[in-house]
C-alpha cells in the first residue's frame, strides 16, 4: 500500500496508538476549566528548582515518567524520545531527557512541537523502527516570558491579542497495541508568511499556516469539516481562531462547527485574565493528555483532526525587524 | 526483515542513497584545507545581507537550491525538509527555507544536527513515505559569537581548548536511486553528561557522548573499527579527539587508526589561527558534502562511520552553572 496521500500527507498502513498521555501543569492551569482531568497540578511554579529553566526540565522528566508507567512499560523499552521545547537550544528538553538514557531526537516547531514530535513519532512506530516511543513538548510561563518577553518584575501590561504561555508538559507514549486512539494519518506543515510583525498577536501569526495545514489535510485526504467532528487548533487564541475561520471560508470551507483551540479550552479568559487564550507547546500538549484523548476513549468523539500551531520567531529575528511566520502540524486521531 | 540493530540502532532494509550534496561557506573556510572541494565560498561574511542571522538564511537557501539542482530535481519533487542550526529558535533555518514552500521539520540536536537530520530523513525515505528529502544544518561564526560568546569587536582572548565556529551550510538530497554513497544504517545518541562546564573546551564535552555512540554502533552492527574505513566525528577538535580515543580505548576498542574529525580538517589550525579546531553544525556538514562524499565516490574509502556531535548548551543554562552534555548521532556512509 502506498501512504502518501497528496502533496503533504501519509495515511499510515498500520495506525500507530497512542498508549499513555501525561498531562503535568502548573497552578493556574489547573485552576482553568480543564483543571481536573490534569494528572499533575504543581502548586510550585518552580517545581522545586531553583529557576524557571530547571522548573520546565523537571516537568518534562515528570510528565515523561508518568507517561511510561502509565503504559505499564520500562524506560529502556521506549526505544526513542522525540521532544522539544520554546527555550534557544533546547535546553528544557536536553536537561529534562539527560536522565531516562534514551535515544534522543530534538525538535522544533515553535508551539507547534507537540505535532511535529506525534509525526515523527507515528512514522516510525508505522515503519517498524521502534515497538515504543516517547512524544513529549512543553513550555512554562515563567521561562518563556524571561525569553521572549520583559522581565515578570516590569509586570508590563500586555495588550488584549496577547496570549499566556501554558506552563506544562504533555508526554505520549506511541506503540502498536493498547490505548483508545489511534493516529490514522498526518499532515506536515509548511512555513507560511502574510508578513504580520507583531509579537503579542501571535494568533494573526499562526492562523495562516493553520488554514493552510488543515486546507491540505482536506485536499490530500479528499474530506471536509463533516468528516471531523472536531478540528483542534493549538493555540491560536480567539483572535486566531477568529482569522483561521475567516480564511477557510475564503477557501470555501466553514469549520465553524467543528472548530475549537487548546488555547480557549485550557483557560477561562474571562476570570483567568488570559486575554487572547493560552499559548506554548505545552498548551496542545496538555489539552491533547488532558481532555482531547478523553473524550475520543470515551466515545464522545470519533475523529479529530489536531493541529498544534507554531509562530517562529527569536527575540533577535523580532529586534531585527523580521516577520513572524507561523507553522501548524496535524495528526488525524481515531477512536479505535 | 526485521531493521531494528541492538539497542540504538537501524539497518535500513532500502538503504537511501544520497544523490545530491551542496556546500556553501566563507571566506576562512575556503582558505582551509578543503577549500577547493566546496561548491560556494562567499567572500562576503554578510552574504548580501544585513545581519548575521540573514547571512545564515541566506547560505542555507542557496545550499538547499544548489542541492535540488545538483540533484537533477525540482523544488516540488522534495517532499520534506529535515534543518537545524544553533540559533534560538532556529531563525536560520526558518527563515532560510520560508521561500522553498515544502513541508518542513524543524530539528535541534546542537552540532551533532547534520547525523539527526540525515537519521530522519534516511528513515522517511527507507520507510517509503518520500521519494526525495532535503536535509540539511548550517552555522555561521558571525550569529554564533553574537549568540554564544561576546562582541566580536572586544576581540577577547580564546584558549587553546575553543573551537571556531564554521561559517558553512551542508545541504543534501536522499532518494531511492542515484549516487554514489548510500545510508546503510543508523545509531542514534543518547544525551551523555560527563559534568563538564567549560563551554570553551567543547571538546571535552562532547567527546563521552561519541565515544558512547561509536561504542554503541560496534555492538549493535557485532562491528570494530577495522569495519569502517574511517570513523568521522563532528568538531570534537584536537581536544575532544584525545579525549575520544583513550575513552574508547577503555572499552577495548582503539579507533586511532581510522578516526578523524571535520573539525582538523577544515581549517589548518597552524596557519589559520583556529586554534582547538572547527566546529559548529556547518562544520560536519560541508565536511561531508565537500570531502567525504567524494573520498567514498572515488572509492578511496568503502564504509565510513560518520558522527557529528553536539554540545547541548544555551548561555541561559550556562551562566546557570548547569554542565553541557553532548549527544553524537551516527550514519553508517557506503560506497554503491
Amino acid at each position: 500500500m502506498n501512504q502518501i496521500r497528496g502533496k503533504q500527507s501519509i495515511e499510515f498502513e498500520n495506525p500507530p496508538r497512542i498508549i499513555s498521555g501525561a498531562s503535568v501543569v502548573g497552578k493556574k492551569e489547573g485552576e482553568g476549566p480543564l483543571g481536573h482531568l490534569f494528572d499533575l497540578v504543581n502548586e510550585d511554579p518552580m517545581f522545586g528548582e531553583d529557576s524557571w529553566e530547571k522548573a520546565e526540565s523537571t516537568m518534562q522528566k515528570e510528565a515523561a515518567k508518568l507517561a511510561v508507567r502509565k503504559a505499564k512499560l520500562e524506560e529502556w523499552q521506549i526505544r526513542y524520545a522525540f521532544s522539544g521545547d520554546l527555550l534557544g537550544q533546547l535546553i528544557a528538553t536536553s536537561f529534562g531527557l539527560k536522565e531516562m538514557q534514551l535515544p534522543v531526537f530534538g525538535l522544533y516547531g515553535a508551539c507547534s512541537t507537540m505535532g511535529e514530535a506525534l509525526q515523527l513519532g507515528s512514522m516510525t512506530v508505522n515503519a517498524g523502527y521502534a515497538d515504543y516511543v516517547l512524544c513529549m513538548a512543553s513550555s512554562h510561563f515563567g521561562s518563556a516570558e524571561k525569553q521572549f518577553r520583559y522581565p515578570l518584575e516590569y509586570a508590563s501590561q500586555r495588550p488584549l491579542s496577547a496570549t499566556w504561555t501554558v506552563t506544562g508538559c504533555g508526554a505520549f507514549v506511541l506503540g502498536r497495541k493498547g490505548g483508545h486512539v489511534k493516529i490514522s494519518g498526518i499532515t506536515t506543515g509548511k512555513i507560511i508568511d502574510y508578513g504580520v510583525k507583531d509579537s503579542l498577536n501571535m494568533g494573526a501569526c499562526m492562523a495562516p499556516s493553520a488554514a493552510d495545514t488543515i486546507y491540505q489535510n482536506f485536499m490530500d485526504f479528499d474530506r471536509g469539516p463533516q468528516d471531523y467532528d472536531k478540528i483542534i487548533t493549538g493555540d491560536l487564541g480567539s483572535i486566531g481562531k477568529e482569522i483561521l475561520i475567516r480564511l477557510l471560508k475564503d477557501q470555501g470551507y466553514d469549520i465553524s462547527g467543528q472548530h475549537t483551540d487548546c488555547g480557549l479550552e485550557i483557560y477561562d479568559a474571562k476570570t483567568q485574565d488570559t486575554h487572547s487564550g493560552g499559548s506554548g507547546c505545552g498548551c496542545s500538549a496538555v489539552t491533547l493528555g488532558a481532555y482531547i484523548l478523553d473524550q475520543l476513549a470515551e466515545g464522545n468523539w470519533n475523529r479529530v483532526l489536531f493541529v498544534p500551531t507554531g509562530a517562529l520567531l527569536s527575540t533577535v529575528s523580532f529586534n531585527e525587524g523580521q516577520s513572524i511566520p507561523g507553522i501548524a502540524h496535524a495528526a488525524v486521531l481515531e477512536r479505535i
